[in-house]
């Protein structure tokens, strides 16, 4: 295990101690529910060796991966003679060489066919990368679903919604569904219907869009440790060695160290991370704080630079690195009044948006919406966010940027870092376990996503992901924003904040320390971006940056 | 009748005969999808007679009013010893007072007994006003639903879906249930349960807030034909005269006119059209406007006054009193320009979040949202949205207003009719009949809400608004605002605005003539609103301006 964040681990362990001593203190402005853990992570594989890890105090089990696991995708992979890569998305050209690469290396004959509508534009891109309608290496969706023993759907969500009967209908009994999101569950859930039960249902979601997963994996082939992790999870073991499928799958296509968790916890945790400070949240920030910015009389390159720029460099680095409370560490005394008012004004009102979007997402709405907007699309496609004024500013300022001289604005890092919390604590409340709390709410935010916004702003990126993601952020963003600028800076412009409490809580919060846990578990190469104009990192070149049929299937 | 709009009219008499020509063709950029009406209008009453009305040549049954109807009640109400009216909100101590005065005036021995909490504080507002605990005419909730033949329940949305199921079950078998919203037939929906099958269930909505309906009332004593509108429907008639007993309620009430609908199609459209145009959408689009303007260089004051000031001044009055084109036609050619320009921007992303809206109301979405909301009053309570800046500067130009010098801005007259437009254009598309469409998309805007707000401020009127109004509005207001400045202006601004066929179809879309024959049944006399620091026509004073718990029943 390669330990990168030493600072991050030494603070952590100040922390720890402390949180014995206030954990139980109460009073706070809003009462802490505590909700049992809603998961069950325990799992039965034979291939791989499970690990228990305590993540705060939290135990929860894990799988280390690596190339040299690859031997054991034998005996996982014993009933699989051919996969089913369905799609091609972020997700299906990397996993699909991926597998390609890795049953290569294990000595293992198990075929990889992609699933494509014969009349899609995407067949030409799998053929670009060696898959060909004439070796038998790309064939029409159901065709390749009735043939595969594993059968990994990654089809965009609205197309899944729709054509799920269909594709369920065409699968081997005994064959195995791989889902890298557990989107189709709500879908399933809200249409009243179950899986049928003779089959193995997984999940193995990559922590990183699929252009990373595919050059880490290749980074791997020479660093030790480079890779994506991933989530997994089984839903359905009819085969009795489902777990070691999916476990198999996660080291397959790279994956350093998988961390275990169910198809529910982990559609809630993405569908609610995306919406909050992954994507919708900061981008209703930096709205907020561009306004606040400009208004208060700075120029709009600078307000620009106080408010993005500031989240997409020194605040994402420094969390990446040493954590949260790190940032805060590093402001003047001046700084650091700012920094509490700002984050102990926000926490509140962004928390309350927080759960808004979690139970709207556990109770099926978000899902219902997403399917019913997909639906509208025909009639009213999805414009892009990125044209407005503040991001025609962003452009000027990336093109002039000195990365050393981005500002470390204190009420921007404290407005930040308190929805960062919000999205962390409501995850917590609802029991989540804490490998999934860091991964959704902290580390894809720092370490994936933020670093594309800051290559090429937030509108682009959100313009960018899937549509599932980019609904979510276009409904919620205005959300916090309002909520930002209503009751946050209303309150700290009338200077009623007077709360100490919040913060000092924040100080000793134990998802430092489970943030450290996680460090250790951090890739050893980070994703790198393309800048302006750059397709590297961004989707997978053109095929995410143009408008698609929602059933690209 | 009465035939106050003589221009309006004259306007629509020259559109009636354009639509023939115009309205089969094609070709708009975005499609018109024709759904059948989906709301059945047709009733049996005895008591009262019926009258078919043209609406752009559109038939729909209504009802007369007035007090010389007051003679038919004893017949309608020949079953009906006692009424319980529930709750003391906005439409309670208006509804009460007006029945009482109505059956005094018809010689009808019918008791009025108010419902509440014994330990609530509107115990002594309903005191206040002559009812008392000592005379009988003020019980306990379950025990006032128990003895009542008629019990109308106005306590707040999340207080009925919380008490729903002990609030039918206290009925007498053969009782009327009332409702002034369909709301509650949305939470049973989505609860998956019906009504006992041993009641009436009906609706009287009036198309006005609580103390307008009573000062109206008591003006119509003396005015003829002074009033509010309602609409109103049987949802179950199980005594065989729940039409009679309906139309007596709402000529009790003091309606000049009752139309017909549906408790769906009413909750659908009153839940949709509060988050559109009425509250949500014109909230939106003065911030957005309100931001474009000052960029482009105005100082605060003038920007809040092409905005807010525009849109609840001129713009109201013309439209009610003309009509839309009206506003049009007011414009030199210079602003006829810009105001087509905003208006072919606006309608199309106004569409699409007014088609999500009603999709998200329609599905149970929003009702499930709103319920969620309620059980977490208690953690995050409803902040106000009044104080943000923007809103203080309204404060300063509302207390140096020259009402003859607020001007008619083009621009924001164009976005803001265009999104009434795409308010109303959903509503034909779903089925509404016309009368319901004018009154929840452009009579309650214009000739309701927008008065309260020429006289406050949108803020102020949103937070004095009802819990689902409040929450739609801060749902969706700042989805309208994202969507106009993100496509809207950005369309505007890169001259990509082309089309002319969308606003040529707005010239003679059959709704202005549809609205022109509503307002031939519009009340005599103008609601009224007190200025700044009243309480005259907000709410019922403090009673609807301070937090109360959510069931306030």
């Amino acid at each position: 295990m390669q330990l990168r964040q030493t600072s991050l681990n030494k603070a952590c362990n100040g922390q720890r101690r402390a949180i014995a001593a206030t954990v139980s203190r109460s009073g706070s402005r809003y009462k802490v529910v505590q909700v049992a853990n809603a998961v069950h992570l325990d799992f039965n594989a034979v291939s791989f060796k499970k690990e228990l890890v305590s993540f705060a105090g939290s135990e929860e089990y894990i799988v280390r991966g690596g190339r040299d696991k690859f031997p054991q995708l034998k005996e996982a992979f014993k009933n699989i003679k051919s996969v089913g890569v369905i799609g091609w998305g972020s997700q299906a050209p990397a996993q699909a060489q991926n597998l390609i690469d890795s049953f290569a290396a294990a000595g293992l004959d198990i075929k990889v066919q992609i699933g494509l509508r014969m009349n899609s534009p995407s067949v030409a891109e799998a053929e670009a990368v060696g898959f060909s309608k004439a070796k038998g290496t790309i064939g029409e969706v159901l065709d390749v679903v009735a043939e595969s023993d594993l059968v990994i759907l990654l089809i965009s969500d609205a197309a899944q919604a729709k054509l799920y009967p269909r594709l369920l209908a065409a699968m081997k009994p005994g064959a195995t569904l791989g889902l890298s999101h557990g989107f189709l569950l709500g879908v399933m859930k809200n249409d009243g219907v179950d899986f049928r039960k003779d089959i193995n249902v997984v999940l193995v979601a990559p922590k990183g869009m699929g252009p990373s997963v595919r050059r880490l994996y290749e980074q791997g082939k020479s660093v030790n440790g480079a890779g994506i992790n991933c989530s997994f999870a089984v839903h359905q073991d009819y085969s009795g060695n489902a777990a070691d499928i999916a476990i198999g799958w996660a080291i397959g296509v790279g994956a350093p160290f998988a961390f275990s968790t169910t198809l529910e916890s982990e559609y809630k945790s993405d569908i609610y991370g995306e919406r909050c400070i992954l994507l919708g949240a900061v981008h209703g920030m930096v709205e907020a704080l561009f306004r606040r910015y400009t208004r208060q009389g700075m120029s709009d390159e600078e307000a620009y630079r106080q408010s993005v720029e500031c989240i997409t460099g020194p605040v994402s680095k420094t969390i990446s690195t040493k954590g949260m409370v790190a940032v805060y560490n590093m402001l003047d005394e001046a700084g650091k009044k700012v920094f509490q008012e700002a984050y102990t004004a926000s926490l509140g009102p962004a928390m309350d948006i927080c759960y808004e979007i979690y139970e709207d997402v556990a109770s099926g709405n978000e899902i219902k919406s997403v399917v019913q907007a997909g639906a509208r699309f025909d009639r009213f496609p999805m414009g892009k966010i990125d044209g407005t004024y503040m991001w025609k500013v962003g452009q000027k300022v990336r093109a002039e940027r000195d990365e050393a001289k981005i500002p470390l604005n204190p009420f921007t890092a404290g407005v930040y870092i308190a929805t960062m919390m919000a999205t962390v604590q409501v995850l917590k409340e609802k029991g989540h376990p804490y490998s999934e709390i860091c991964n959704e709410s902290i580390i894809e935010a720092v370490d994936s996503l933020n670093p594309y916004m800051h290559a090429r702003g937030v509108a682009f990126m959100v313009d960018n992901c899937s549509y599932t993601a980019r609904l979510g952020s276009r409904k919620w963003a205005p959300r916090f924003d309002y909520i930002l600028e209503q009751q946050a800076f209303v309150a700290i412009d009338e200077g009623s904040v007077q709360d100490k409490e919040t913060f000092q809580k924040f100080l000793v919060d134990p998802v430092h320390s489970a943030l450290a846990t996680c460090s250790e578990m951090r890739p050893s190469v980070d994703i790198s971006v393309g800048g302006e104009n750059s397709s590297v990192g961004v989707g997978a070149g053109k095929a995410r940056t143009e408008f698609r049929s929602t059933v690209a299937a």
